[in-house]
């Protein structure tokens, strides 16, 4: 599997560098409070996660004849940097206590000074922080200026569109009217351009490329479909594998297409409704509600979109005929068989 | 007097792109929960202000033999949206009622969602777009691209030092040993660097300049007396010029070199703690630390200090002949003299 083999190399060597980078600019600091907030930030970009972003950058130059494999993932990082960004400010506005497993920066600073807004403020700050880190992987890449120039720039426009995203997310739970084209829109802008086309495109852009047709074909379905794979995996996945309490999405009363799609069944709408944004939801609470997306068609709703996407996207690439399709057509099938 | 000319011939420009930038941004976007958004962002940002920075970029520019204007003048804008990001958070994070003499973002958002986390969490997000618009400004110059590289490059390593900055201000207030020391250190990184030196040096690299050492022998010194005059106005000024409650540095419990210093004199140490960080300050109370830092001769050494800095400031441009040197030689003076 090209896709075993990538996994295995690639996430490794931008650890690497990730650590390189936040060691090289440690030592540009020295005030004890500046310290606290940056290893803060050192930790928590450190603590994991699939390094998806980073492993599809590299993917887009490489499938653009991109050779130089040093460079490449080095830049790789500073998509990985802005998750961290943009992650710290998420946990924040959806008022998270964990995330992968640690407690997030805000509840770091919040117990450490003792103070809710010093807390959320150095949180803010954090974040701010780590986005300006993403742009300064650029300055030291053995890469011609104008190749960087867009690739900052697409850079850029992925982190505006995330917020026009996060923008539809933050609103959703109070809006009346909410269907599945807003809900797809928002996965389109906080899933698919921000975690598979872009980060391919900026590769892409890195190798020389100027026509992107071909990746955003790809990986809008592919993102998409990641995203309801996740929300499948939220409501009916292990906890153990998924590394959250599979109850959280309910709690949160997040609003994905299986209760959408169930709650737009009379018959159903009642016991979903009940249960969204319940806090403390138990086992037999929430099969209630995993029966009801079962028994009303909506999990089999969601598969045959998954389905379809997957099958779109694969069709996408077939022009392609090197290593890269084959690990292209691996990831969209992981994206439907992954248990986490 | 060039000051006067230039601040009669630039902000006006500056505002006339400004406005450009943001009405052909708006025409990308079409929800209206992120038009709501985005239009609060451009209100937010041509509610007004003296556009200083951008006018330091384009002297920067000039003073290196830059000569075009046009391109310059759009540049600089980028500069004036950072403002707009870095001040939003800010508001959040001083949980401020008012900007400019209107609502700041995150109470307008509150209001209309009629929910404070909902508020916050678009003014956070608010902030992060503008930081993006800032980069865009670059996509459409006719400037080489080495050069708008070198300049991105420069605007996200004074973000970053703003961000530093910030840290030290959250965390002044609660810190117990906090000193004339620490308080420079956030002059110079929030106000020197962010305000005089960064736009100055990214006007410099635009030109194609290399070398920025007078740029920041003038900088820094008239960076921080700027700020040493804003603390001075903000406990002595006139509230109508100030734009603010003459009351509400004190109300804040701002640590400034003027109440630092009145502090470390045991006769008058009492006087002004008491009413540090206290709400709703009578004239009388305002006037009792009025004292206080007039007789404690804290006053005066604010003054010193000042006029010092200024000087120095003057000095390090003896080498310039050019138009420049009367703009930053009168722009130092203005520094001393401003009431507002």
């Amino acid at each position: 599997m090209v896709l075993d083999e990538y996994l295995n190399r690639y996430p490794k060597l931008v650890e690497n560098y990730l650590k390189d980078f936040f060691e090289s600019k440690r030592k540009e600091l020295n005030d004890s409070y500046i310290l606290d907030v940056f290893d803060a930030i050192y930790e928590y970009t450190m603590r994991g996660g699939k390094r998806l972003r980073p492993l599809l950058m590299i993917v887009g130059y490489k499938l653009y004849g991109g050779r130089n494999e040093d460079e490449i993932i080095k830049a790789s990082a500073s998509i990985e940097i802005v998750q961290s960004y943009l992650l710290i400010h998420d946990d924040i506005m959806d008022n998270s206590d964990l995330r992968r497993g640690k407690p997030t920066l805000h509840r770091i600073f919040q117990k450490n000074y003792m103070d809710d807004r010093t807390g959320e403020n150095l949180a803010i700050i954090a974040g701010d922080l780590a986005s300006m880190y993403a742009y300064e992987i650029f300055e030291n890449l053995d890469i011609p200026a104008d190749k960087k120039l867009k690739a900052i720039l697409k850079m850029t426009k992925i982190i505006e569109d995330t917020g026009y995203g996060q923008i539809l997310d933050v609103v959703s739970s109070i809006r009346k009217n909410f269907g599945e084209d807003d809900l797809f829109m928002i996965h389109k802008y906080k899933t698919a351009k921000y975690t598979i086309e872009g980060p391919m495109i900026m590769g892409a852009i890195l190798a020389g490329s100027e026509n992107f047709d071909m990746i955003t074909n790809y990986a809008i379905p592919v993102g998409i479909a990641f995203q309801l794979q996740d929300d499948i995996l939220g409501l009916f996945g292990d906890e153990k594998e998924i590394g959250k309490p599979v109850t959280s999405d309910l709690e949160e009363g997040k609003k994905t297409l299986l209760v959408l799609k169930a709650m737009e069944n009379p018959k159903f709408r009642n016991t979903v409704e009940k249960y969204m944004g319940k806090k403390n939801i138990t086992m037999d609470e929430l099969n209630e509600v995993r029966n009801a997306v079962k028994e009303s068609g909506s999990l089999e709703y969601s598969y045959k979109k998954l389905y379809d996407l997957v099958k779109g996207a694969q069709n996408a690439i077939m022009p392609i005929d090197t290593e890269e399709k084959q690990f292209l057509y691996e990831f969209a099938e992981y994206v439907i068989k992954r248990r986490y």
